[in-house]
């Protein structure tokens, strides 16, 4: 390998290859190393996590949302899913020379918006233009910082033995409306991003129990991506009921025309909840009260056998091993 | 205005413009609104500082550095300059489709090396891929966090009638350095970027003295325009005495070869102090005894007239105001 390819950017096994072997053997240390979403620390009386994010989203303006939306969103969640709440965010943009005034502005409103939305604030910083053909029209980088409350640790390597894996609603929304929006398809699909702030879901979640094991937003790689490497950190089995994944019948034909597996389909507004058996039907009505989680369900389990592994249950009763994505299905998604 | 300008990314007065137009008008807050370089706000028992920095820099390697080195002392500068002992970083790329890895590896190797230099970690990252012609081979967003220890406030707001100006020694290295490099012109001089994490020498001012006013970091729009912003945020007059700034001969010749202001040009390791006149000789020692200070000198006054104004004194006795940057003489320094 010598150059970088579009895949190295998917979220997949190659982006993990590339980090691996280029940036933790360099850079790596007990924060960064375990690659969750935020890095969490104690500074002074409180635990904080903190994470970033670039958005290069493309087309900027998507069914359902935009890069500003995003970029918030996508922070928030990252934060969220550490356990924390987010309080302040960083916004760093990269313009190009002959970007229009009119959709910064856009951008900027829809960005206010979802700050108020999620109760967060942007605190600091950047502008950089570069020159005509430098860039492609706009990147955003937002960087968060929360405090974490809860006392129990979340991580993607405490998923155990008989623990129920939850999702707040349909998967793929995301994906499916941005790569139609890009692609120009005449398509007339009543598809739109699920791109949400998830932090107050999330607040209810840690509310309802004291024992969530771990919390995963299934954004680049999909849901298959977030549950391998679940499975991975854990060291643990995981099976899913694909007739328990709630997907759109409209998501579902445009995957299936265009040979997407929905599973690998980038979400930006779920969150992968994982908790003990015990715990399950608690933390499902706490999430069903919230409306960003009134079709929450069970997807799966958390089971002692093919380590690392993570297999779907067919409908007809079959068994198929779910991969994680290696490259990526279609670039710049988020 | 209704397309975006490679001036509104100088750092000078239309960055501020649009900044204030465009972005404050709708996320203002009391912790954006002052445009310092680090968000500072207290979590629990702690005063922390907060910043990012996006780095689009042209060419990517240059006489004394390269991306990777500016794009962790930006932001260790930038949090040093509030007073912040830096500890953590995050790190996000944007890469294009088929950029070297071998380049990716210096430059990774350039972060591994002034992150030891500087005493911080990289805690959490973010890889994105954008198909060739996208973006113009890497750009890299950093941002930080910082504790405060220092008891007095450090604020552009503070400068007070009779405090002095010290800065760390020559003006003007990094951006020469960056654009006789990318000119590609056949000079042989020997200017080599100042790029340096400045987090110890601002320890050893700190330590000096209780009662800094402000410290600021000169890098886009020049000493020029970091003392223009000081002159403002405090209401005050500014005298700087030309004589004593310290510029090398050959950073001088060539920018009036080309006919920059060396005033207007950025720097990368410098920071500008201004505290009160008492303090000054102490300030001036602790500095001195440290490796990136043994040049430091006074190179001027907060005065009681012409508020909000800079003024050179020239060698021969005349004055001349010195103007905020309003775009910036050549884009991607930084």
């Amino acid at each position: 390998m010598n150059k970088i390819l579009l895949a190295h950017g998917g979220g997949g096994a190659l982006t993990d290859k590339l980090i691996k072997e280029e940036i933790l053997k360099r850079l790596g240390n007990s924060l960064l190393t375990p690659l969750e979403d935020s890095a969490v620390f104690n500074i002074g009386n409180k635990r904080l996590a903190f994470t970033t994010d670039s958005f290069v989203v493309k087309p900027l303006f998507f069914p359902g949302g935009d890069i500003g939306k995003l970029s918030v969103c996508g922070t928030v969640n990252d934060l969220s899913v550490a356990g924390a709440i987010p309080l302040y965010l960083s916004l760093s943009l990269i313009i190009e020379e002959g970007f229009s005034v009119e959709k910064l502005q856009k951008i900027i409103l829809s960005i206010e918006e979802t700050t108020k939305e999620a109760g967060v604030f942007v605190v600091t910083g950047d502008t950089k233009v570069v020159e005509k053909g430098g860039a492609d029209e706009i990147f955003i980088n937002t960087s968060g910082i929360g405090v974490i409350e809860y006392e129990s640790p979340l991580s993607l390597s405490r998923a155990k033995e008989g623990d129920k894996i939850i999702i707040n609603g349909y998967v793929a929304d995301h994906g499916i409306s941005v790569l139609l929006q890009r692609s120009g398809m005449e398509v007339d699909l009543p598809v739109h991003s699920d791109v949400a702030p998830l932090n107050g879901l999330v607040r209810d979640i840690l509310n309802s129990s004291k024992y969530i094991r771990c919390l995963k937003d299934p954004t680049r790689g999909g849901v298959a991506g977030a549950l391998n490497e679940i499975a991975t950190s854990s060291s643990a089995g995981i099976i899913i009921f694909e007739e328990n994944l709630p997907i759109r019948k409209e998501v579902k034909a445009a995957c299936n025309l265009l040979g997407f597996d929905p599973f690998t389909i980038a979400n930006e507004g779920k969150v992968i909840v994982i908790c003990p058996e015990e715990e399950a039907e608690k933390v499902l009505s706490a999430m069903r009260r919230n409306s960003l989680g009134r079709l929450s369900v069970i997807i799966g389990e958390v089971v002692n056998t093919n380590n690392g592994k993570v297999l779907v249950k067919t409908p007809i009763g079959g068994m198929r091993i779910l991969e994680r994505p290696y490259g990526e299905n279609f670039p710049r998604i988020c």
